[in-house]
């Protein structure tokens, strides 16, 4: 049983949120010479028009219901309608002429890949890089994970929603409700975007550069309003800044609330955490050694590397360097890299470093039972067994995501492009992250694809960030039938 | 407890069994003009003497006991000694004056990878070439399983061994005992080597090319006495017939007792031989289509695409064209299928088609959980339910084999070789497939590497060729505690 009204219902509440936000890049084309507010405009105006129609025309008297089926589909077309509305100014404003970019760009955005088909960006209108960034905002927490907070004042649980959305495996329920989670999420995420742009402004960056940038970190999204990135201000000072707001954006979320229960040290003993700081650190450490030669002093190979691996693994994809320039070792760090991502619960994408421990530790245990067959050995996260069905769940997980990965690699390489552009455009785009190598490298970017490909990749970039079952699920022929 | 008398004892066995293989090439030494039979004469009397001081040493009163730790040293160590003595010809008769040169070449052959330093092939002398190929054929139907048939004979039951050689989960068991099973595949073996040496002969080879290609071939190994492998020879019938060959030699050997039982229809009953026939059928036709362009009409196009995706399916290796060249989208195909691999059961390797079958199976099952939540959904392979610990095993296994690629990937890299030379360089040797693109595409070889690169390599051989289980568990900590 799918419920068309109700879900129709909420994506016009969303809709609705979605053009207030837009009020700021308005407001920012109001003050700026660029007639872009025109683009605002007519695009607040149909979101308006359809998110009240929608909620309008489906105004019932009993109580809005949605299940598990319903929630799938709300998040996926969420993303969809956001993307595809979030889109217009980009067209309208003939910043983006071609609507494929314009989606592309804006899907990239919402789910904080940080790919861009853009190649002269700072010549672009204020409002319209802002809204770029904010997408990144807005996507990275999960413009659904704030829409929860609202959806019990609509009457309805919602719980089912955050299964869907919740990136990765849930680690544990951090407050009694759903709507109060929310709330504590978005109150850690705005504390941190304070953080940051103050921090940033303290660098020496306006506040409209400060801004964009937070966005693109804490959403580890990665879109700069500067042609070379972050690299652009060349200030260790800002490469620092950025790089711990990039893992700090990593880390599960939910373990800043020991932080406000003042149990910091709890975080320490998270499995996950300590996994995904000894990753950084290690792989951080080996591509210093690999890139010193170019920087003179380990202490800068040490700035660059830490800020790219940071990057990288968290799937924000900022560079302050040309990466795919680097030594050959260094490129192979971040290529292995490519396949972690951040932690469950953050807003970094990939493969995330709990299914990697997870299946780490299923792959020892199996070598445990060929050593005594007749053990008994199980599979611990945190101190606690892992249910067998869990393991299950991430081993169908891996697999898609290779599987994805080998036919999203398979639809590039047809477009007559080369095999590592293909591979790491997979990689990239699945994963989130951005930038690759070869042809999609740091200082390139995704304008020459064909439509077909860059509508693929906006698929891509989707089911990797609605943790690909979410968005798989809808293609199964009994999904649809009551 | 571990038994190391007994595990030399058999190694000495397993000595004594080649140094009786490697009189053929002795004979052809003594025959050609080439002085290479001083080579041979001395390998020969260094096994014997070797093979038989570990038997007599060993010698006692009691019968032979080997439990299931004793199999994983003997089956690893059968296949770095047999390399390590096989080498000795290249190296005495200065064919491949560097040892490690010639280590790499008789692992690549051992674990009939056909990943290959030799640059001028064809300037070699008879004997070494056929003590190149002969390895293959060794090799790939596992000196182990040879044994096998012996080890009763010694008075060891040796189910452990075959538990631990097996390439890929078994079947069933098609007979009785391990014994009558070798025995068996070894006819069917024989047969095929038969079959397609006379074939190969009618075709216009001489007895040597036919002998050495069917060795490669069956063994799906990839080693040819020609510069340009089976492309020299430019015969539609030629490739037909290896085409032919190598993709039954990526069947699962056991189902080819049902063709003795007088049930062939029951071969195409097995879930894992349908997926390999289909995933062969539809990647031959897509990269056909690619590459029709190049060869004119679209059968002539099927001929290349069908040798070069059975060769590379099923980790044979052999090339009649320079894959490297072809449009991006073969390429695509190509890298697809080198995550796959043979049959359970084959002498190919790669994952293996079941496993690929089983998690796919798996991920299915999970996205019907998400639409039915209370429902109860089996994988089955066969039309039989599969049990949730055999996924889990293969869970461990996939994981294992995406990280010892990147990890090879990053030794590669870390020489300093481009990431796709690096990549598909790790792809093709945990695979046992051998060429593969960029640096080392079909008309490369191996020779370049640095020596760390090459040990490093014919470790990732062996680990791939033993299941990759039966080497690491060596390196568990718990494995050498009595």
């Amino acid at each position: 049983m799918i419920h068309i009204r109700s879900i129709i219902r909420i994506l016009g509440f969303l809709w609705l949120i979605l053009a207030a936000f837009m009020l700021i890049p308005f407001a920012i084309s109001c003050f700026e010479k660029a007639d872009t507010f025109y683009a605002f405009f007519t695009t607040i105006l149909i979101m308006l028009l359809t998110g009240l129609a929608s909620i309008v025309l489906t105004k019932k008297k009993e109580t809005l219901k949605m299940n598990t089926k319903d929630g799938f589909i709300f998040v996926t077309f969420a993303w969809i309608s956001a993307s595809a509305f979030g889109a217009l100014p980009f067209v309208i404003s003939y910043s983006i002429p071609s609507y494929t970019d314009a989606f592309f760009e804006t899907m990239s955005g919402f789910t904080t890949t940080g790919a861009s088909i853009l190649t002269e960006i700072e010549g672009f209108p204020h409002s319209i890089l802002f809204w770029r960034s904010l997408t990144h905002w807005l996507g990275g927490m999960g413009i659904v994970v704030l829409a929860v907070a609202l959806l019990p004042l609509l009457g309805i649980g919602g719980a089912q929603l955050f299964k869907a959305e919740s990136p990765g495996p849930t680690l544990d329920k951090i407050a009694p409700s759903i709507k109060d989670t929310a709330k504590i999420l978005w109150k850690i995420y705005l504390f941190f975007t304070l953080a940051e742009t103050v921090l940033l402004l303290f660098g020496g960056m306006n506040l409209f550069d400060a801004l964009t940038h937070t966005f693109g970190t804490l959403a580890t999204g990665g879109f700069s309003p500067k042609n070379s990135s972050v690299g652009a201000y060349n200030s260790a000072y800002i490469d620092v800044v950025i790089t711990v707001f990039m893992v700090l954006a990593g880390f599960n979320f939910g373990l800043y609330y020991y932080v406000l229960l003042r149990k910091p040290g709890k975080i320490l003993q998270n499995s996950e955490a300590r996994a995904y700081i000894s990753i950084f650190v290690v792989s951080t450490l080996i591509v210093a050694f690999s890139i010193k030669p170019l920087y003179g002093t380990f202490l800068n190979a040490l700035r660059y590397a830490g800020f790219q691996n940071a990057s990288i693994l968290t799937t924000t994809g900022y560079a302050t360097a040309d990466f795919d320039k680097w030594p050959t070792l260094a490129k192979g760090v971040l290529f292995f890299l490519m396949f972690i991502g951040g932690c469950s619960g953050s807003t970094g994408g990939g493969i995330k470093v709990i299914r990697i421990i997870t299946l780490a530790k299923q792959a020892i245990t199996e070598i445990k039972y060929l050593i005594f067959p007749y053990g008994v050995f199980k599979v611990k996260i945190n101190k606690e067994p892992v249910r067998k069905d869990f393991i299950l769940t991430v081993t169908g997980f891996f697999f898609l995501y290779i599987f994805i990965l080998l036919g999203v690699t398979l639809v590039i390489a047809g477009g007559g492009h080369d095999l590592l552009t293909a591979f790491s455009g997979a990689l990239v785009t699945v994963g989130n992250i951005g930038p690759g190598f070869a042809k999609i490298g740091p200082t390139q970017n995704y304008s020459f694809f064909s439509p077909l490909i860059k509508w693929v990749l906006s698929f891509a970039m989707m089911a990797g960030r609605l943790e690909i079952y979410t968005v798989l699920v809808l293609f199964h022929p009994r999904f649809w039938r009551s």
